[in-house]
């Protein structure tokens, strides 16, 4: 028995740390069972959880922009507390959703049971299994040689028509439909390839659908699914010294599993997924789901910036060998969710959430730049470029939890005091923040928000138009009674002379929504495109400006 | 409830997909409960597996080098078959820990129940923890600024003493213990900094001390521990337009957290911690495990090349901005263990020994060059570089699972007929593999081979000395019998003209232990190294070739 004193030298130690974690095991046997659970039931409740919780509590329920949901706490709630939680909301952001309606009474009490039982382990999502989803309807040599339209297809609209999973192609130019495509399930955000021929969607499920826009019809020529929850999606847009990759790639940023997919750019076949599990950049606490938030290409390195929300890192993956990836890992903030580029494109700017930053790296050196406090909860979709007489160049973003729009300098050279400190403070007339997004065109003199997500509804009905030289509101214009739903998304056209938004109601009246045209120079309503496709119309994405990241 | 409908289109995909999850989880509740296990057993089966299983089976039981030993399986065993797993081993390789006297019948009975049971989770390392064991015995300042003594620091030998905890310090030039130095727990490998003067030493349970050469008497400045189960350990080499990192970082590679450390070379500070939990590069598993296997530091680019051991993936960690590390993952083979450079030291070569397979990468292009088909389980240490007049350079390894050593050419350009192609097979006397180390050195006409682990105890006493121009056997040298134990790794001193080898018993006997010192020229014994302080030595690190890698 000598020798296992030791081998033991060290094993003391393991024990002494891990006893700690055993007597956390055993306490939670303490706790109450888990209340009673049919087979039905969990199957019913899994679904509801993946499409009500999981985007803020996660798949394993551990936690990100909401709390961990983990036996060990939900057990000591118990189900009349957690009932009381998830119908009337909490102040912290838990939304009310048995007062809303949204869930009913009975779902509502199948939630709170529910979570009290260990979190069923989500599946995985192996190249094999993805490419058993994966069709191409039309195969590249099959497709057009050249467009067989004469629209002006750089302008198209892509509408994201949410909860019936389709988006309309609308042609900007004359407001015509021109396709609507079947895009399956609550279709994310949209993305164009380097040309901008190929039209990508990427819905919460994690399906991708490749739309051909030289098509006399545009439709979708393959489709795949990546994720179980995907947000993101970017396409290579790099040609150079180190490849030409234009339209030959595309990224997948997804929630669960916790990846990024990389495809081909021509048909969607699944080559390379990489995990962004990761330890949070500050405690050093390993993440299984450290998830993708918003992804975006470089133009001049074969290159996507990659935000790893709750690990607080922006990764730069150079895709110009996807069997050998190169990843530079930049120790930022979290949680980051949303970003663009500053107008010179060097730099990359991310709301960091959790702690009201702005991150920015430098893709250039690749290194992170600065973590700027800004207001409460930044929201900045892509952000809004100025290039303003005396600041210069600055980057805007709005905020979820305050009613002002912040800019920062973002250029070093010229007018370094200004550079990574936000040097304007627009305010929003009305209590309370709730912009999603905020929108610019170099061609423009007005930066425009929306008020989606403000409790009040005349705001979440009002659009504010700023002068971009004088940052003060030149108009604010609420949309017109007839449409009923709230102004989100504003977009401009390829010309920069129009903004396009969407009225969103989660009501499936066709006659009651639009997607509403203003004119930029008069600030009225030039058109306003209706139809009986139109039904729970989020977002739309100006092929041309889309491509070349203008905003 | 026609709202409910839409939403579930997503959900209902992954209601069928984790249908599937639930089922295996209500079968696995239908097995037997696991056989009971009081705490105090629970606790010392804990540190058994930690010293005894988890290397092969992992920290979380998912298997590795081992199948996996989760409750589904080790249940559906029960305890009865498992004792004779554990009592008599298999021929898989699991080694026989009953008949061996290594575990006592008692043991072996606990053992089969305790894998029973779920898994403790293992705990977390966050660089917070890491630096509560962190300790500057002498800080950088009150270190000597020259060698404070006469000796050939850079022929010193560090041999590990792995039982008892230390590390002597030999000069190599009068063969004179110059300092022995307790380093903790099972010292798995020792490396030097890049200026030769520092020396780490990484223990099994992740404790990595830092001893000063150039103190008159050698002796330990700082340590920290940075997993609770580590292998491998480097220093940054590069010195160059990037920047100066000579004496200035080093990497832990740690098997629990699966992960790698940067620390401050001078100080031990731990620094970074990065993941290396992956998806596998060919079957898309994701493993939290994913664990690191050896490393090496590039000398003309600030990197390391870090093997993600399960994975299958060689990462480049470029470590010129630690909190932005960029790393390329460079797809390889499963399961990846050790290697080293060639003789350029611009592609590294390591074993894959799940798939027979030894993976080079180029560390200039930073891709893999191929995956070459080599004997059966291949276990390089470093390799051992020859230059031959025909084949021009040569990387060689030798083989665990079989009698062979194979060299393969690594000379693209001037070679390359040879190129990437194993050109050479030696093969030893006597049945069965074994071998452990190989070793040459470019002054020295001989490779040198051990058979530590053969099951003959004639062979496993033996040494092969191969003519490195014909290839042939010119010498086989049995250990001399007042030693007692295997003859074990093999280093030569820095004017390459002596072969140093330790006599590995698992006995706490110093009279019958010793290092043994051949003259490479004569191929006989010069000198045996022997002492009270002598007590399992397992390894011995040259300075010059270890900082230089010269083998």
């Amino acid at each position: 028995m000598r020798k296992r004193k030791k081998v033991l030298i060290g094993g003391a130690l393991v024990f002494v740390l891990f006893a700690g974690t055993y007597a956390q095991q055993q306490q939670k046997e303490e706790l109450p069972p888990p209340p009673p659970l049919t087979k039905q039931e969990m199957e019913r409740a899994k679904e509801i959880y993946f499409d009500r919780c999981a985007g803020c509590h996660g798949a394993l329920r551990k936690g990100a922009t909401g709390p961990a949901l983990t036996p060990d706490k939900t057990r000591k709630l118990g189900t009349e507390t957690l009932k009381t939680f998830i119908t009337y909301g909490t102040p912290g952001g838990m939304p009310d959703w048995g007062r809303q309606g949204i869930l009913t009474p009975e779902e509502v009490d199948l939630m709170a049971r529910y979570i009290q039982h260990d979190p069923p382990p989500p599946p995985e999502l192996p190249l094999g299994e993805m490419k058993k989803s994966w069709k191409v309807y039309v195969p590249p040599e099959k497709r057009p040689q050249k467009p067989e339209h004469n629209r002006n297809w750089q302008n198209f609209m892509a509408v994201i028509l949410r909860d019936i999973g389709k988006v309309a192609i609308i042609d900007g130019d004359t407001k015509e439909l021109v396709s609507t495509v079947d895009t399956g399930y609550a279709v994310h955000i949209a993305r164009y390839s380097a040309s901008g021929r190929y039209l990508y969607t990427i819905g919460r499920d994690g399906k991708v659908v490749l739309i051909d826009l030289w098509m006399k019809k545009p439709d979708k020529v393959a489709e795949v699914k990546t994720c179980y929850d995907g947000r993101s999606l970017d396409t290579s847009k790099y040609k150079g010294p180190k490849g030409d990759f234009l339209d030959k790639l595309a990224i997948i940023g997804c929630y669960w599993p916790p990846s990024f997919v990389i495809v081909d750019g021509q048909t969607l076949e699944p080559l390379k997924i990489v995990a962004t599990s990761a330890y949070t950049y500050d405690t050093n606490e390993f993440l299984r789901e450290a998830r993708v938030a918003s992804m975006v290409a470089s133009h001049y390195d074969p290159e996507w910036v990659v935000n790893v929300k709750e690990a607080g890192q922006i990764w730069l993956v150079d895709y110009s060998n996807i069997h050998a990836p190169k990843i530079t890992m930049i120790d930022a903030e979290r949680f980051l969710h949303d970003g663009g580029w500053d107008a010179s494109k060097r730099y990359f700017l991310v709301a960091a959430n959790f702690r009201d930053t702005i991150s920015v790296v430098d893709t250039k050196e690749k290194k992170l730049v600065k973590n700027i406090k800004v207001g409460t909860r930044p929201h900045p979709g892509r952000g809004a470029n100025i290039d303003h007489p005396k600041y210069g160049p600055l980057w805007c973003t709005g905020h979820l939890g305050d009613n002002t729009i912040r800019c920062i300098g973002t250029d070093p050279v010229k007018h370094p005091q200004y550079a990574w400190k936000v040097v304007v403070k627009m305010e929003m007339p009305g209590e309370g923040g709730g912009n999603l997004f905020i929108k610019t065109h170099p061609k423009s003199p007005h930066l425009w928000a929306d008020r989606a997500l403000n409790n009040d509804p005349k705001l979440q009905r009002s659009l504010f138009v700023f002068d971009k030289n004088t940052f003060q509101i030149k108009k604010v214009i609420e949309i017109p009674p007839e449409f009923q739903g709230r102004a989100v998304h504003l977009e401009y056209n390829k010309n920069g002379d129009e903004v396009w938004v969407a009225v969103w109601s989660k009501k499936n009246e066709p006659e009651k929504q639009a997607i509403l045209v203003y004119d930029d120079k008069t600030l009225t309503l030039k058109k306003a495109i209706t139809g009986n496709w139109v039904a729970t119309p989020t977002g739309h994405f100006n092929v041309y400006n889309t491509m070349k990241d203008i905003y």
